[in-house]
Order: structure tokens, then C-alpha cells, then sequence
């Protein structure tokens, strides 16, 4: 016997309707230091960096900081700018569940940002599997 | 009609049969910088600091680095067992997956260890997740 775990989404459903609408974003100036601080208040592991015009012109996660700030011994006032990722990784927001997670699990990211008429307009992100999969485990206790 | 994403998890097998074995270490005397580069050469987003006996002292993933080194501006320098977490949360490898789940959403945790005899042996994460959601997606791709 095979066993399977069941998870409360349609993998057939546009990503729009997982994604996270709320988007946090820094300013191209921003320092790194300052960007962390964003991040730990509000518990969240990637950022946008938005324009003046609110256009987002960068995505950088945890790991990008890690990588691109310590690894190298760059200061923490270093600008976010310097180290943002420029050519944004997206998807429509039309895309079924199944192909966004193919694509996250090939290109081996937790974060993509999810992008209706030209703009950016939400985020899909691992954790969000987490928390669907926790709200299913929660109706199996509530039926117990 | 509502509609279901099946992950080929047995969501009450014991979590060993899903932890990833080949635990990732550092020392207490590395440096910040030094036990990021490994985590970006392993490209893993936690780190077990062993001491001499090869005993788990301590634990730290991404977030602890931006939360504890970056946020108040320590050096890079610092040495990993000033930053680490020494109060490990772990599961015995025999919980089934479905609690260790529960556990992890309930703790906003990515990733957690696992021992065995008092020892930890393994570790599981979000990404092991998506790795195999991935798997069924792709069998289901080759049954297309």
C-alpha cells in the first residue's frame, strides 16, 4: 500500500489565488542593515525593493544576503540596490499551482513573485505549502 | 467540488524514513563568515555546530544570522557559539510526519532535527516538502 499526504489546494488553481497580496518592499537605498530589520519584524524571508513610482525594481531573499553581502565581507550599510537580484524571477498570475512548483523546486527557490498585466502583484513563497498543509492537519484533529 | 494536491508522503510514517542523514557541521570557534560560506557551498539554509566529540551543541539557520549578527551589527567575525541557538528543538525519528508538520507550522520553523537514543541523527526541512511534491509531479508528467 502507497500512502499519500493530502494537502488543501487545487493544483490545477491559478497561483493568484495562494499568493500573498501584502508585498513588504525597502527603497533602492535602503542599507542591508536596515532591509534585516524589516525582514525580522515581519517575520518574512525575502523582500521587493520598490522606486519612487512604487515600480518593483529588485527581490532579495535571506539567502541573497548571506551570499552576496557576508560571504564576501561587504558593510552593512551597503546599499540593497548593490546587491538586489534585477532580473525578477515571475509568473503570471494565471499559473496553475502545479507548474509554479515545478518551477520553484527546478530552479531550487522558496520565494517567487507573481506578476498580473506587467506588474508585480503578490508572492507565493514554501511556507505557504506549510501553512495549507497545517490547516488540513488541523481539520483532521478537529474530526477526530 | 473541492480539489486536493497529493505530496507522496505518508504523512503517519516515522519522520526518518523522510530526514536528510548527512548532517552539515560546523565548529563553535568558526566564524560567522566561514560557516556562511559553507552554508552557501552545501546550499543549505542551516548549519549543527559540533564540538570536539562530535556532539550537536548548537544549531543555527539564515534567519538566526540576519536576526543576530546583522540586525544589532556584530562583526562577521563573531564566533558561531555566540549566535548559535544551544536549546535545540528536536523530534524523536519516530514521530510521524503529520506531527512533526504540526510542530514546524505551530513554531514557524523551516527546518527541524531529528534524534534517536539522545542523539541527533538527522534533519528535515520545508524544501524535503517540495522536493517531493516535485516527484509527484513529475511522475505525473511521465503517466501524461
Amino acid at each position: 500500500m502507497r500512502a499519500f499526504m493530502v494537502i488543501p489546494m487545487d493544483e490545477n488553481a491559478p497561483i493568484k489565488v495562494y499568493m500573498t497580496k501584502k508585498l513588504i518592499g525597502v527603497r533602492p537605498e535602503d542599507s542591508v542593515q536596515e532591509a534585516c530589520k524589516v525582514m525580522v519584524e515581519f517575520d518574512i524571508g525575502s523582500l521587493v525593493v520598490v522606486d519612487e513610482n512604487d515600480s518593483v525594481v529588485g527581490f532579495f531573499t535571506k539567502s541573497d544576503v548571506i551570499r552576496r553581502v557576508i560571504v564576501p565581507g561587504l558593510p552593512y550599510t551597503t546599499p540593497v540596490k548593490e546587491i538586489m537580484t534585477k532580473e525578477l524571477i515571475t509568473v503570471d498570475a494565471n499559473t496553475p499551482l502545479k507548474e509554479v512548483l515545478k518551477i520553484m523546486a527546478a530552479k531550487r527557490i522558496k520565494h517567487i513573485l507573481i506578476r498580473e498585466e506587467g506588474k508585480v502583484v503578490g508572492i507565493f513563497t514554501l511556507s505557504d505549502l506549510l501553512e495549507a498543509s497545517r490547516r488540513k492537519l488541523e481539520t483532521s484533529i478537529a474530526a477526530e
